[in-house]
């Protein structure tokens, strides 16, 4: 595992891209690989066997790259499959989204057994990865959940906080979390920071009062310079600025359109890899990423 | 290829039911297949490269079933892969709901060089697929296409026409849709007869009159009957009743809760096949599927 190894980060879509922007930020030497499985999104409505399959496909085929850390940047994949990845591939380091999105969640609380609300997809809420997960930190913090399932598909469309429909469906959710009042929403979807102010504006609305609102990217950035730095693997300042590199199961004109909005600047438009190409087991795909990178 | 083959109807999730419950109607002694390919919806946003991989890969993995005919009951799949699917598969009868739907609009129309609205997915409105089918069949039409892309992942959702979102949507779709005072309204996608009612309700309030509503699922299944009676493979009337097996790739408990929408009668859960299966070539899912059926 080499110093100058890439990150690798992967999604389903574009939510992940929060996470590299974080990454970006914080760790500007790396090098980073995002991996967008636009193909097969969403995977906030699937089943658990299908996302694993989904994301065990997707680090089988980055393997070759040799990354010195993968990020699962989707609370729905890490919810299901995070500890699935890590048995197939011990030999890699990988994390995920929902730890630092629960620890992002107590921290905004600042008191103990403080009641905390989750707004996720509806496979990451049935999981109940964030409930053990904030119990883990504050065993006495009050946790609810409330299943979003219509915002990613409103967000991947490219609709803003000035969409009337994307307004409604936020109101709508926020109706459901702000009864159990809050004394912070965790946006529990890497997606959903792009109607963040919509989201506090509509949740304080309902609620009365200011109730803050976290999401896990920084301190997802944060946990991987953590583990980067624990193994010696952190690139030192002062060097080259790292690469961004973006691989897509499908090769929508969308995906480079919408991921200034994700990134807040512009990236190239980024290679396609045929879903047919990750399940198939030829080395073709390893030798075109190889010759690519 | 014998009578008594299953015919198979494949789409990307929940909506090709529609066709099934017309192909019920009218030939209600056939054995019917249904694939819903649920893994990997919506393919209404996806790229026409994507769509004919996966179609391309159902059908391969269906074939050892000998199907007497093979209906691509979504119309992204039809618009997008048509013609590839019939190239792939020479020996199979294969047909869509593209032309089925132009044939509708252009009977309802019941004049010469109407004025043909049609509401679709985001890929098939690309495709030009309308355009070209309802030319073929009234060259003087006038013929607009409005993408509706939120209508599939809000019925898959299992909202209906009570919900203000569902409503707000259609009413932002069909806003632009009777902007060009359409004759009819061709629904062309197999999803959105869910919401035929309010759709119709809607329309005729912004158009000031009734405008008559049409979708590709009656004439569909007749197009299919047509086949089979020129082929000689219809299975006569006073049989036995035939049965309807339903494959996914997602066994999402929602699949059989929803279906009752679109078929009108509860059916069996589904069987699963792994995404993973349908690429990696195996002969386990065909042997799976003959042990079956």
């Amino acid at each position: 595992m080499l110093r100058n190894s890439p990150i690798v980060v992967l999604d389903s879509g574009l939510g992940g891209l929060t996470v590299v922007r974080s990454l970006r930020k914080l760790l500007p030497a790396e090098d980073i690989v995002y991996f967008g499985d636009t193909a097969r999104l969403p995977y906030g409505s699937k089943s658990p066997e299908v996302v694993r399959t989904f994301v065990s496909q997707i680090i089988r085929f980055l393997r070759p790259l040799d990354p010195k850390h993968v990020v699962i940047a989707c609370n729905t994949a890490t919810a299901l499959a995070l500890p699935e990845a890590r048995a197939e591939f011990p030999e890699l380091s990988v994390s995920g989204v929902v730890e630092p999105g629960a620890r992002a969640g107590v921290d905004a609380a600042a008191a103990d057994s403080a009641h905390i609300s989750v707004i996720a997809t509806e496979a990451t809420v049935r999981s109940r990865a964030y409930e053990k997960a904030i119990a883990r930190r504050d065993p006495g913090a009050v946790v609810t959940l409330t299943a979003a399932p219509l915002l990613v598909p409103i967000i991947e469309d490219g609709r803003d906080a000035a969409c009337p429909l994307a307004r409604l469906a936020v109101e709508q959710y926020l109706a459901t979390a702000a009864k159990t009042e809050p004394d912070v929403l965790v946006l529990g979807c890497t997606h959903y920071p792009i109607l963040r102010e919509l989201i506090e504006a509509t949740l304080s609305r309902l609620c009365g009062r200011e109730v803050p609102v976290v999401d896990s990217a920084d301190h997802c950035a944060q946990d991987v310079a953590r583990r980067l730095a624990v193994s010696n693997l952190l690139r030192g300042p002062g060097g080259l600025e790292g690469t961004l590199r973006c691989w897509v199961t499908d090769d929508s004109p969308r995906f480079a359109k919408l991921a200034s909005r994700f990134l807040g600047y512009s990236i190239p438009s980024p290679e396609w890899v045929s879903p047919d190409e990750l399940t198939n087991g030829s080395p073709s795909p390893v030798q075109t990423l190889r010759r690519a990178i």
